[in-house]
């Protein structure tokens, strides 16, 4: 007999198991499609169980942004994996060398002192390791900031002993696929005409995923959010509040006023991401309510909108904003199916921040 | 052989232990030398070694939001918790009954249906619980709403079976002494003419802790953060960036402009938390520095106002914005003594939402 989810203790973190199934099979035929590899990054579930089913639904890979998850990850027997940061530091290289022998890896550098880290290490143990070269399109993090520096780059790492170029990765703008798409084309243009190929073009995000393949130029994407789907994300169209697989079920703990529920679950629950928006989750039972003030364990509900109040006791079910920040705070996930729980996924990459 | 800073990888969050044993016996001494009780609230560091060592130095017990920290500092010998929290639920109740038969417990109600639930799991296990009744004294969130209603919540927990009337509990509006003062007093005028005596009225809060004698009602204070204070408490006065114990040590990983610097710690590390406050943390090497942007794992430092600029393996120490919030994302803090590490504390509540 399975559990119902009435039975279990508030707040809690769950996934509809048919909508993660939906997203990931969506995603997968769209990639599929049109003849690009889909390399999901697992920041947002942290999860190996469902790492392997995205490699067993077709992924190509998976994207870590830090050792520790691919060590993780690596442990539960995913072959392929795409590092997307800067790795520095003897302690860093030390264990970047240890998972190279032990799994197919790839990593990014944005300058010549990443490279020469990642060179020394690499030769001085024997291996040859893949290394994009990480270029800003546009986003304002990471990476080289010209097509030319992205050539120079590359020339230099095809040059290192240990390190073979590997392509390039972009985390791109949003909604600049044209802005990126033209980047991506000049830098691969100067690369060869350093007489070099570039075997992996690696663009990413969940917003734009499905335009992709307006990036012509591109051979794999790199989403994260979409096996959960969020509030931002149905908030910039990117599927509904159907499509989000993530809730906290939290309870009503307090009525102080008329206007105003306190429940069991604040930021310690939910993180504080504001993303942008007003609130911070949608309140499935009702829609008119607004999350609208977190404190650690309090969630503050204004119910001046809402015709139906809740009373101390009734349970709510939320969509949080940001879902890869909410797998960060749970050290367990359930899975339901409908109203019942499947079985409880330990989010084994989780705090991973090394 | 102790082990030096140096050689931990990044990024770790650390306590300066020398800055946590002042920042404890400076309380310590101001509360005993007003008389009022200091009950802390062990959000902010988590730990049980930390909470044995605020009894020690003479604490009159601790403060827990969540039955899940309550039950770990129980596990770790302490005798004395307040859970400041209304519980709801039959799980929940079941918790808090196996949690009364072990330690000296009191727990808060702000309305009668928790005050029927906790008299009826209590009354069914023989057991006499201390209900202190939460007070709205202008925070607005949970709390009765007028002292007239404290006094009668109060007449009711006191007629309840399974209940003992333990007195009144507020999370106070900062900087309003003067008001809560005032309230509180009506309150207890009002408990006291229904023939009630008020044995404690608790308050809280580290921003205001050293004026809680001005609130000469009260009979303990709940302070969190001044264990490790953090850049909100040194913002708002209550001591310096000298008395923060609490440190993020991140590498810069990048420095694709001549104005960015990105390094390997985000909000992963640092919590999204803004407080208020610009920028994310204070960079100590870097006092004219921003962390202005955080994504999960890339910090991003402006450094427009800085004459020296670090560079691509650097290290900095950073001061977040938010002490609690920073501690429930690590599993393992750093206690170090200058630039020695000291010893490694597991941060065994943390996550514990339930």
């Amino acid at each position: 007999m399975t559990t119902r989810i009435d039975a279990l203790d508030t707040p809690f973190a769950a996934i509809d198991l048919a909508i993660v199934e939906s997203n990931l099979k969506r995603a997968q035929d769209y990639f599929a499609g049109h003849g690009l590899g889909l390399r999901p990054h697992i920041k947002t579930h942290k999860i190996p169980e469902l790492a392997l089913r995205q490699v067993e639904l077709g992924a190509c890979g998976i994207t870590c942004q830090k050792i520790g998850e691919a060590e993780v990850m690596a442990d539960a027997g995913i072959a392929d994996i795409l590092l997307t940061f800067n790795i520095v530091g003897t302690l860093k290289l030390r264990r970047l060398v240890a998972l190279a022998r032990r799994t197919t890896l790839a990593v990014v550098a944005d300058s010549s002192a990443v490279a020469a880290g990642l060179s020394a290490a690499m030769s001085e143990a024997g291996l040859t390791l893949k290394v994009l070269v990480e270029c800003d399109t546009g986003a304002g993090r990471c990476g080289v900031q010209t097509p030319e520096q992205a050539g120079l780059l590359a020339r230099e790492i095809d040059r290192l002993p240990g390190l073979a170029f590997g392509g390039l990765m972009t985390y791109p703008p949003r909604g600049q696929s044209g802005v990126t798409r033209r980047w991506l084309a000049e830098a691969i243009a100067a690369i060869r005409a350093l007489q070099l190929e570039v075997p992996v073009v690696s663009v990413g995000g969940t917003p734009d995923m499905y335009r992709a393949h307006e990036i012509d130029v591109s051979t794999e994407h790199r989403p994260g959010t979409y096996i959960y789907s969020d509030r931002y994300m149905a908030a910039h169209g990117v599927g509904t509040l159907a499509d989000c697989a993530l809730r906290i079920v939290a309870t009503v703990v307090s009525r102080p006023t008329a206007d105003r529920a306190i429940i069991d679950a604040g930021s310690k629950s939910f993180s504080s991401d504001p993303m942008g928006l007003e609130g911070h989750g949608a309140i499935l039972e009702l829609p008119d309510a607004s999350l609208a003030q977190l404190s650690e364990e309090h969630g503050h509900i204004d119910l001046s909108r809402c015709r139906a109040k809740p009373a101390v006791g009734d349970r709510l079910t939320i969509i949080p904003n940001h879902a890869c920040a909410v797998s960060n705070l749970h050290d367990r996930i359930h899975g339901l199916q409908g109203d019942r729980l499947e079985r409880i996924f330990e989010v084994r990459a989780r705090g991973r921040v090394q």
